[in-house]
């Protein structure tokens, strides 16, 4: 990944903090940090340093203490506001910001009747000491912080820097992120945010997406046409074969992003494929234009791209849905594979993947078909089809276009790059552009 | 989460640098900090902070100022080791361990032929010059650090603080996650390595998996019984009605831990369906000791539940496939559910349910067929079946097992639990416990 270009926006700073030893360890993957590092891009707030601790109070202290030291104004905690008392950021924020807690009763009636509603309505039991011991805990808020009403069962909290202190303003939030989403109007809300926000300035954002290009040579064209492109933050990330390029900008960069436009177009009209949309939303809207829908039979990737392709909301107006065939008698009795190809050509060939888009396509009566067979290991490869060997195939009522592949990497990583490239294919066929 | 007793085990601790505007702002997820988390775990490695940066040099050596406060031996950064001007990460850490970067000639030579195979490979071309640049910007090695080979093309570096400075070894990673774990095993041994990770003492680490049981109720339990669990370090998380419990423990208190998994044997022993096994792992046990296949008819979750179980190596033994049957007319026609059970109670109902698992299970000649269907949002609730309503059945040769859910939360998630569920009904079905 590189970057190019780029003026410091004036704007206002933040950072944030992720508690959690189960998301410190990768027991569970952390979704808030970028969640909430998107929200404050969208508000102009831009975002130095996202911190993963676990809960040690006392890494939490110091996490706290670095964010202070880069002079932001605003950090955003996520995480440990739960019952049990071990669940600590609120008091540890208390401290760093010299608001020792106390109890708010009405606060704590709120949370007992969240949780008795919720017990009841999940037929759950719990010993009512522990449960009312839990509620107390999270009831606990530090002097002059302002409330952010439940979501789950804990309350967010503003705790402004204490009387006569400097330092930022801390927004502690729920770690669930259902929760902290859903908790998210109210904190930009509060008079308090706004005093920690004041000086952000909203930045635009623009994505443009090529299809086999390297990054090296990009980075050569924007050095190029330095000069036309001040005021543009340019990053690029090369993923799956995909180039993806996005610029940030002030609303009076907008002329040299248009130059940038028209840089991208010229030089690179054979591999640019999306201003814009991801690769999922312009299939869809191929489908949708084209009023076509589509069909599966899958074996190396059991079932992911019909996953993926049924992930959109609404998609069940042009997915009928799929077939995995993993065992052979499957790909012959539900797909139409003739055993006499299987057996000619084995499971994984360019002529099992017809057949397969081909078996899905009117086994499902749709107008598109899919198919996807390979080996995806760690067993299972041979000198002549080594793990990594796949074969895709669209056909569709303009006729067929396959690939074969030989991707690098884990089982998991053959299985999800086979899906990419098959939606790839999906997308020339469906709109032109690069193929895959 | 919450957290119970534990003891402070000395061991040599280290931070974790993840650095990319991509991973910062979420377009690319962090899979470095967890997966160098769990690594020095094993080796007895304690880490108490991840911080992901952006790619500004200034907020890189904020990091890394942050991490030597901190007092730790080691620090790990990953990515920004790529072909351009941008990518910073060994420059700053030879400018902050005060060992300034020269070219190794013979290391450029090197990654030379390197990025000559790859792009002859793949038939890509670029611009020479540009190559060339990229190629001696890689080879930029701080003065008195170590070089590990490179995996892909970016060269791994051990950088030692200067002559008579103080503070933490920096191992500097490239970003791919496999560039970074196939360079792990040289990192570790690397002498320089060694000096950094001294004092570490490896940790045990064991898991008890609850199905249904309350984090406050655990909690209270773990109180209880406060003074025999001397030693241990406990965490706790609960994940899609999974209460995983993960303790950590020196040697020395292995007879504390059997006194903890007797307790929990004893009080949970309703709710408790493993001592180390993931759901996956038990449901793959499940049907290698039966010699059962198993095929799955899946509406709302689209082919999720298939993904997921082929996602296992050596899944192909007993997966035989799948339908993801979207359409109605799919449902009839490859999983023989009757118009007359559709029309009469609705594509989500029970009976329906029923129908996907027999019909998956006749087709493809599976012993257990698995059904799923229900309303995954954000559009098709009604006041009778809102969105989250879903039905359930496994059946096999000793009969079915059907459950009817109401799940919260996005498309997303109710599909991905709607997946969980049907795998503890799979596994009670399979191997008894605690039902789903």
């Amino acid at each position: 990944m590189g970057r190019a270009p780029r003026v410091v926006v004036v704007s206002a700073r933040a950072g944030i903090v992720v508690t959690g030893t189960e998301v410190l360890t990768g027991r569970v993957a952390d979704r808030n940090g970028p969640w909430l590092a998107e929200q404050l891009r969208l508000l102009g707030v831009d975002v130095g340093h996202v911190v993963v601790v676990g809960d040690r109070p006392e890494d939490l202290r110091a996490a706290l203490g670095f964010m202070a030291g880069t002079g932001v104004t605003l950090v955003i905690t996520s995480g440990g506001l739960g019952p049990t008392a071990d669940d600590l950021t609120a008091q540890v924020v208390g401290d760093v910001q010299g608001r020792p807690s106390v109890v708010d009763h009405a606060l704590e009636q709120r949370i007992t009747a969240i949780v008795e509603r919720l017990m009841a309505r999940r037929g759950w039991r719990a010993d009512p000491a522990a449960t009312a011991a839990g509620v107390r805990k999270q009831a606990q808020v530090p002097e002059g912080a302002t409330v952010l009403e439940p979501v789950g069962t804990a309350p967010g909290l503003v705790v402004p820097p204490g009387e006569g202190r400097d330092g930022p303003t801390v927004l502690v939030l729920p770690g669930p992120p259902s929760e902290l989403q859903g908790m998210w109007p109210a904190a930009v809300a509060a008079p308090a945010m706004r005093v920690a926000l004041a000086g952000s300035e909203e930045l635009r954002q623009e994505t443009v997406r090529l299809w086999g290009t390297l990054e090296a040579q990009l980075a050569l064209t924007l050095r190029r046409h330095e000069e036309d492109l001040g005021g543009l933050e340019i990053t690029t990330c090369l993923r799956d074969g995909e180039l993806e390029i996005v610029t940030r900008f002030p609303p009076s960069a907008q002329p040299a992003y248009e130059r940038l436009g028209t840089v991208l177009a010229d030089e690179y009209a054979d591999t640019l494929f999306s201003t814009g949309p991801t690769l999922d939303e312009l299939v869809a809207r191929g489908f949708a234009d084209r009023g076509w829908t589509v069909a599966t039979g899958e074996s190396c990737t059991g079932g992911l791209l019909a996953a993926r392709l049924t992930e959109r909301p609404g998609s069940s107006a042009w997915v009928l849905g799929g077939v995995t065939a993993y065992a052979n008698s499957a790909k012959e009795q539900l797909l139409d594979v003739p055993a006499e190809v299987l057996a000619e050509h084995g499971a994984v060939s360019p002529e099992v993947a017809v057949a397969l888009a081909e078996g899905a396509r009117s086994r499902f009566g749709a107008d598109v078909g899919v198919g996807i067979t390979g080996v995806a290991g760690p067993d299972g490869g041979t000198a002549d089809k080594p793990v990594g060997t796949v074969h895709l195939c669209v056909a569709g009522p303009d006729g067929s276009a396959a690939r074969a592949l030989r991707l690098p990497g884990t089982r998991s990583a053959v299985r999800e790059r086979s899906v990419t490239m098959a939606m790839h294919l999906l997308r020339s066929s469906l709109l032109g552009g690069p193929g895959a």
